[in-house]
């Protein structure tokens, strides 16, 4: 089979064409379109666990070697997807790292657009100091350094102390949206209170100070873990009692919240606790935007996409968006997850699709 | 002087017009104008206390020869404006009475468009079914029952006891917006929990439970005085480490507010406690709308437009539209606040003047 | 039959609590529940008609015998409902007047709280100026003078024109909100444009001035018939291509919005044109809150509880709340529209019943 | 210098340690923070500038040589930023493309997440079917086919035509958020009528169809430039008057919105045009968040960056986030903005800088 001229002739103007596309700088839809607009997302991120029994050593060694201060900020680890080879981003939004601080090391000032929440799984003995505001970090608190607050650390005891960092440092890097600032080279406050300024002003159930205006991120920097530990526990007491309250039959679940407005805690994350009776399981349910797990106590098998994960206390999975994702509770199980939710909502991006019970 | 023919004329056509007008259901504005629409506002309530050492003893009078029941409903004694004579309007928009329930008594259950919340200044033993959910009614309480849910009260006990009720009946009726409905003879309930699902649900500073969505009035039914207490008490000791958090030196506050939506608590009615240092003045306020303050506890001096009161524990005052107002604490004071001033803010009328410190 | 001694024990107990009622400024529920808190809403207002064909000979006469000045402000004559005799109120909440201006008059400048509107029946040659805003007055026109606005009206003309004014007088003073504030003796401007600033600024559909912040009444200060017509052609056009738009079969209707935010156009008030096909009968609906109708052009009979009226141009009648009505067209008829719904939905009191087509 | 033991042993761990970061999956933070997170955005993206004159001809030359139909649904061209070699994005967020519909050609109906619209300038004859509604494409107007709505274009006449397209593909994809689907085979309307239902409907300056509820995205589906003109010149007009309107001396601008919340009409993207004044130069600004601009007539130059483009009609240029921009109008000038400041504005992550006239 031999081409007519004519269709030589029109390949050699179709390479010519392309030739002037590539000059122009052109490019061609129908050359792109399938990964550009799949039928459904088409997550480069991959479901992926990390292993705390893994994760903390490393920490432990990286403490040991590693020296914290003005160069990188923050002896901070971060987990990174597979589907990002070299990339220290957990999703495409979401930043998760280990942070560690030996005993009696700081981790100076700074501040940035980035919005940060810190999650204890397990240790005690840092204070983050936001804005001047010394808040203590125990074992099961939620901790927030909004966008732009100064924030710091300081471990007082001899003790080390791991946490999980999470930041929407990927979604601020992909929109050119980020500023940052060192702050001063001396910690702002050197107090250890019991609770934080942010906590006496607004940690009382329903009650605001009069006079104080809604803020866009909760000026509750501390949620603690006897409070949502207790939230829980009541939901689950009530669906026993035959009262509304769990998400699903064995599924409590709360969501830390701005008391200014009702609305999630952070802008553009949303931070949750779930915890599952033991034996129960959760309906599938598909989301757009990701999410990342951590199991603070107890046993589970957690089934992402095709992947299946023995989890237990610290590990951490991720969610890619729109893939599947249920659990069965092996022991009486609390977790905590994170989210790029409050993005997709605000900008009408927002899906779920829930399964049924297999 | 004697009138021209010309002005007897006019006279008479004039004479004619009013009584044309008057016949086709017409008033012209020039005979109105003063009253309708007045430089700043000239509210008919005027300011006005009731102790609370007289307000009881009838109350408990009431209690031994009033049943309560499918008449009335309610064993409710009405502040009466003496600006209103003869209607059980404490403002042109609040209603405020005190409540009595006597031993092992039970008022039945209805509801109706009217918001309304029960103050408790001392007892206990009584509990608010607000549609099912048992809510205990102790000191220092405030307990919600929010339009159009079905509400009954029981005394568990064999003590008396009284408190104070907040409702918007004088503005809904104003504005022919009510609807009522009777509820079961039979309670809904007998149980006498000490925390009600409302509040084992939502009573968890910063916590929501997932999957329950926003409502106008607050799901969390009851505020508890240790909370209340706790966070005037915090806002006090900032103040003393120099930090921000009280209204004003001295003048503690917070407002009760609706977790799903960071608003007040009820769409209609801002609630309120103060605690004032001894020896506090506040500085003069006047706000467009009306308040009603009760003491909760201590000693202090209330001027009220052109009237002094001196107040203690139990006692009520109000304060019309626009009327200045500034409280001397005697001896560390607290006090409950409640007004319409929500109403004005929704309707885009509200309007605040702060005096100097006299 | 005799009284027992206890009897009348308890009856002279009685009689001395009511009068300790009175001395202590308490007033009972039991003795008021009914008017209070009805079963559903009980207006004062009842439904009534004004026929233009009476209104407009009383205005002029008023023209001619009434100077119009620092003394009422306006030669306005308001519609007052035959359920509040002596009082100008059409409603609880709404005022309505026939306002009129004889050749080459002014009414001088003022601003007030309450909210204000013009509708122009028939006629023109009145500049209504706003904040220094000349903005014509033309028959079908919605011209809107906000809340705390500068206003002031000037006739050009040597012809006298009437016009609807609607305004919240009454909410406010019962309320207590309103302040008012005279401006200077002199016009603002003597300008005529055939388009006001507002008009420029904002009335293209759909374009916004960038910059400009929102507002919370409408900054286009003139509604143009020929606008609103067009949009009532479109809506009847577009039904009988089988394309929703209507209201019901035969109904259109549009409501004047605020672009700022698309609310309505001004906080308190709600304003509508509705144009129903000659034939059409509406629907009964009941809705909290009261209307008030004024024929723009056509015949049709209108149901409004228990009265049947009979309209045809200029013709105005009332509805309180929850008050059914429903109407039949006899030709194509255009119907003006305004309610105080705004302020129910702001306070949680909106209900509305639509009933079947009878 | 030669290293001692202890050295080569704490370098021997450090790689041992590096090494199991990557076994495990983990990324440290001291080694990325620099371009992780800026002192202020860094894009990739770079100022570039697009000629209409050249883009033109090779839009026509596809026509000739390229199908449009069910391989790539469209014929459209992307610019393609320098930053991003080989990727089809103008910025970071959002996708510019010319499109071109040769006589009689048709592109069939399909629908996505991805939000959409066309602006048109030069040429006419091309009708957007959107979800049914048939919307005629002519110079200087504004079309919307938003998020999920299914669309279709047939070009009617016999001339070809060319518009540009923005989308944000990019955003979307980077979110994992799209969702696509392919509509019939048949357009689904063959009509081409001179205004599209949504004009009819929503086209008319502060008028709203009652009972239609508030979208996300603007139900007003094309902007006519008619209105977009006289809306600039008024603003300009009034400027000479002395009477606030435009953004700065000599600079117009109106904001396309969506009439049911005065938002912006797509909730992902701003659409704007903009009118200088002949000689007008714009103070510069730095704006987070990245925008596109198309002359639609008239010539300036553009300082974007450290670039100095000569534009005239059709040109395009993008501005990465915190770029400073600022324009000199050689002749009165319009032009076309779009950006993806909602997204910002959304998220908390806005920020502006204006800069002083130099």
């Amino acid at each position: 089979m031999t081409d007519t001229t004519s269709e030589q002739t029109e390949r050699k103007l179709l390479d010519e064409l392309y030739a002037d596309f590539e000059d122009a700088g052109l490019i061609p839809l129908w050359t792109q379109v399938d990964g550009l607009m799949p039928m459904s997302p088409q997550p480069t991120a991959v479901p992926h666990l990390w292993r705390w029994a893994e994760l903390l050593p490393i920490a432990q060694r990286s403490g040991e070697l590693v020296p914290v201060g003005r160069g990188g900020e923050r002896r901070a680890m971060a987990l990174s997807n597979p589907g990002f080879p070299g990339l220290p981003y957990a999703t495409p939004t979401l930043w998760t790292a280990i942070q560690y601080l030996g005993p009696r090391e700081v981790a100076p000032s700074h501040r940035h657009s980035q919005g940060a929440f810190r999650f204890v799984v397990e240790g005690e003995g840092v204070w983050t100091n936001v804005d001047g505001d010394a808040v203590a970090m125990r074992r099961g608190d939620l901790l927030l350094t909004p966008s732009w607050a100064f924030h710091e650390h300081q471990n007082v005891t001899d003790q080390p102390m791991a946490w999980l960092d999470g930041l929407d440092i990927p979604l601020v890097s992909k929109l050119d949206a980020g500023f940052f600032e060192f702050g001063p080279d001396e910690l702002s406050t050197r107090e250890t209170p019991e609770r934080s300024r942010g906590e006496r002003l607004w940690g009382h159930p329903g009650l605001r100070p009069i006079g104080r205006p809604d803020q866009p991120n909760s000026p509750l920097n501390a949620y603690r873990w006897e409070h949502t530990d207790a939230a829980l526990t009541a939901q689950l007491e009530l669906e026993q009692e035959g009262v509304p309250g769990v998400l699903e039959p064995g599924h409590a679940g709360v969501r830390f919240s701005n008391p200014t407005t009702g609305r999630d805690a952070l802008v553009t994350m949303r931070t949750e606790m779930r915890r599952l009776r033991a034996g129960t399981r959760t309906a599938p349910v598909r989301t757009v935007g990701s999410a990342i797990w951590q199991v603070f106590e107890g046993e589970a098998v957690a089934h992402v996409g095709d992947k299946v994960f023995e989890i237990a206390k610290g590990d951490l999975f991720v969610v890619p968006s729109w893939c599947e994702v249920s659990l069965s509770a092996r022991t009486q199980v609390d977790l905590f997850r994170f989210s790029d939710e409050p993005v997709y909502e605000a900008l009408g991006l927002a899906r779920t699709s829930r399964g049924e019970l297999k």
